[in-house]
């Protein structure tokens, strides 16, 4: 049997282009004489379509296209993802479900058993957990039509309090029943940097245990702050993967089924990116999905002289072309000259259009119009936080003039210290590297750098500094990012307590109560960011809920 | 057999206050010779406590804390809520529970069944659903003990593409069949307006049904967003309400249980209080609830002479005290000079401090440092947003110099269709009218000036402006409020669908597809709002969640 993995780039709602593109590859694969093509978990209406599936005409939508989609295949089967209504008066609405799609009809529907609610997932919002299990029977082969999270029940946790079993059903141990010939997996899995080699592992290891091959069909793209890595794979009854698919952009191969008994065809060598390179693609495929989605195509940059925003910058570019990005500069009586000329060199490295707007004037008179009322006030973090604002309140007004999206350059380590101006730095359509730790932030200047000069060196070399009074440094006010980065990430990704994390012996006591101190004062800050792009397993953002009036 | 209803605030976290003020109700209710003493759903930590529960530490500090509970419960029962970790090796890893104390000791531990994931609820991100029921004998007495949703197998819903049944199990109908005396319902159930009704209909219902009393305590105060109304209450076995505690207050009642028959006492008359009045008490309870849990005390609030700002003052001032309330008027060369009149008439009648400042000074500074990028391109929405953004800024930067809370004054409507500047308007620390109508904030002013004048009556005559360019009025970019208003609650609320709303009749196409298109367009700028006071069932916040870049 010739089976096509369609890994497309879905856009949610927008059922013209969806159907478009789905018929398309219905289309081609009926050319190149395959008896079935797949595509990924919802793809009728794309993922996550969050609360449009509580609007009766959002559901209603999905049915007329899957019957519109079902009427193209005459002579190929389909299996395609999107929500049906639950029959049963009681339980959710919906189910997330598999439509197998053939001779003009939908032939048999099959839903997710694995619901999951947890981090940035809100799947039993919506969808009642099925419980029938059924075979797809399709030229004389049985068929396990399961559903991205339904091939996960033992997870692979980081953090110790986690549970690896979070359902208490097997799907594939309840199809193995009907001894399939082949396992299917619709999936909309998002990335999560170090978790890819994970995903396959799953894989790997089902195909083994139930001695059947594996067809699994990832979505691809950025959906706002998710980002969808693709990486679609068939993977031999042998669990060896002999097709793979390409990460961050849509991809269709077609696989014969001949070639998955584990004899045949050898096994794909398919080098895996390193991570650094992973997380750089994966957010220019964020930028490009923010952009091309909502139908914007210019971005603004405000470049301090950091590293931050240079790697911004790049990233930008990259995801949109250099004539589409702007960089404005805006010193002021704090900022180093190499400030300026770093930014200035950068700009031009990239061949990107920039402005400088010194922010002297304002800030001046911002101090004069409040001097009545602050007096003789000492100066405090209010005139760190004025010039921030100032930068804030220019890009969004060069914004709002050109329409170039203002893209925020605040890395991960100072969301989660609260290192940053709410309405100044902080501002922004879409952060880049919310969800990158500063010392990431590093590494991804080294790999943009790593052929030819960028990025200037002297951005790179210099300490960290908001330069917002004299002679300032990040280290002023916060750890070394190296020390900080680590804390933070066992704190927040692997959710470690302060007494683990003190009675390791790596940290000192006081440092670690005052880094987390620090975290949980400034959830207000993060409550107010615009979306993260996704990359860890725990982003700040829909993934991590912690109630902003809580004392802990 | 004496009961208390011990309806408490509870600060998320705050183990050590919570746990003394448990403590205290316990010794009070000893005092009173009660047999049992009832607190509310996870009151050992807080409602809702969200990923905290994901840290072992959080958890095990529960643990530790009930148990010392236990211990003075020696010669009374008291019913508490918390979490306990699922013993079993498959499912999510806690339960939501409610434990019986009793001589020193956790006696006996009883699940939530029905857990709620749906609007601001996620109980299944964390909580296995309970399916063993048992009965809890107490001094010759058999009661039910249920958590909160277990009593809702039935929603009242409003829009009617919502399931009325949500869960495949009735927790009451399990437990019937240990025919209980008694019924007990701990409870963290949130304020929404026009909702106080249906709450009690569920619980008259339920006593009638299985002609049992039941005694539902629920929780009181503000958790950031949400504002729970308390309003506990004890209910004979004819549905006859015997006892019912303050709205927004805590409050803690003795009931008798002979008095539940249906036959001996008489049910109170305790006349509910009308929708706006609901409304004004939950708001001031939300502000409350966020100072005083964060340890805030001053709040400030930039007047603009409209109606929206007016209020929000008022309600700071009857929550915080006129003392830690302050005003900034910041008028520009649009604002007229009632705009500056009215608001110090306001100030004044409310004996709140304000200052003055003009925002012509940085308003022509930006556009003069902004004039060789601008060129003569014309004047449009960035000026506009300009202006709004130098207030955004000014009334930052007195915040962070004194230390006060920048209260945000955008009502439901302007947030709804995006009428509002984001960092500029839309600023602030809460939102105390994001949830709540232009056409309800124009009744709220009336039920401020009911007894004497306090909001000048031009504030309320005037049409609203944004006074941001020449004779701008609001309806010169959106239509009548009464009409927006209408078309928004069917639209947000009832979830009804274009078509639907077209075909009503009612009205206007083109205005119908107008204002949701705007609605749509805007979901970027309510992302990054701040915690918006919820007072109907569908705020915008965590309880409303769409994709950013859908396209519908």
């Amino acid at each position: 049997m010739k089976i096509v993995l369609a890994q497309l780039d879905y856009h949610i709602g927008n059922f013209l282009e969806n159907t478009t593109n789905i018929v398309l590859e219905i289309k081609n694969a009926q050319q190149n004489n395959a008896d079935l093509i797949v595509f990924s978990e919802l793809s009728v209406c794309g993922y996550p379509p969050q609360d449009l599936l509580e609007r009766r005409e959002f559901v209603s939508k999905c049915e007329t296209e899957i019957k519109r989609i079902a009427r193209i295949c005459t002579d190929i089967g389909a299996i395609i993802g999107g929500p049906t209504i639950n029959p049963d008066k009681e339980g959710k609405l919906l189910f997330n479900s598999a439509f197998f799609l053939y001779e003009g009809k939908i032939k048999q529907v099959f839903h997710k058993s694995l619901l999951p609610t947890y981090d940035i997932f809100d799947e039993y919002r919506y969808f009642e957990p099925n419980r029938n299990f059924s075979i797809l029977g399709f030229k004389g082969q049985k068929i396990a039509v399961t559903i991205c999270e339904d091939l996960w029940d033992e997870q692979p946790v980081e953090n110790e309090f986690a549970r690896r079993r979070l359902y208490t059903v097997n799907p594939m141990k309840e199809l193995s029943q009907f001894k399939p010939d082949i396992l299917i997996n619709i999936a909309a899995s998002p990335f999560s940097h170090q978790r890819t080699g994970l995903k396959k592992k799953i894989f790997i290891d089902k195909a083994r245990q139930y001695q059947v091959p594996v067809i699994y069909v990832n979505q691809v793209g950025g959906q706002t702050q998710l980002i969808f890595e693709g990486g679609s794979m068939a993977i031999d009854k042998s669990g060896r993967i002999v097709e793979q698919l390409n990460y961050f952009s849509p991809d269709t191969r077609i696989v014969d089924t001949e070639q998955l008994t584990g004899k045949g065809r050898l096994p794909v060598v398919f080098e895996e990116p390193d991570r650094i390179k992973m997380v750089h693609d994966a957010l220019i495929t964020g930028i490009k999905g923010y952009f091309q989605k909502l139908n914007l195509r210019k971005a603004l940059i405000g470049l301090s002289g950091g590293i931050d925003s240079a790697v911004t910058l790049v990233l930008a570019v990259r995801a949109l072309g250099k004539e589409n990005v702007h960089s404005l500069l805006m010193p002021s009586q704090y900022s180093s000259d190499h400030s300026v000329t770093d930014s200035i060199q950068l700009s031009e490295n990239l061949d990107v259009n920039y402005d400088i707007i010194d922010i002297q004037k304002p800030y001046n008179t911002f101090l004069k119009i409040l001097k009545p009322i602050f007096k003789d006030l000492p100066e405090d973090i209010t005139e760190e936080n004025i010039q921030s604002r100032i930068r804030g309140l220019i890009l969004m007004a060069y914004s709002n003039k050109f329409g170039n999206i203002l893209l925020n350059t605040s890395n991960k380590s100072e969301a989660a210290v609260g290192y940053g101006t709410l309405y100044g730095d902080m501002a922004g359509g879409l952060s880049i590297l919310g969800d990158v730790y500063k010392t990431d932030v590093y590494k991804l200047a080294e790999l943009i750098n790593r052929k030819k000069i960028i990025i200037p060196q002297n951005i790179i070399n210099k300490p960290p500094s908001a330069e917002l009074k004299p002679d300032q440094k990040d280290t002023d006010s916060l750890p070394e990012y190296d020390v900080l980065d680590k804390v933070l990430y066992e704190y927040i990704e692997l959710q470690k307590s302060p007494e683990e994390l003190i009675s390791t012996g790596s940290y000192d006591e006081n440092l670690i109560n005052r880094i987390i101190k620090m975290i949980i004062k400034n959830e207000y800050k993060r409550y107010q960011t615009p979306p993260i792009l996704r990359i860890s397993s725990k982003a700040f953002g829909e993934g991590r809920r912690i109630p902003l009036t809580a004392k802990w």
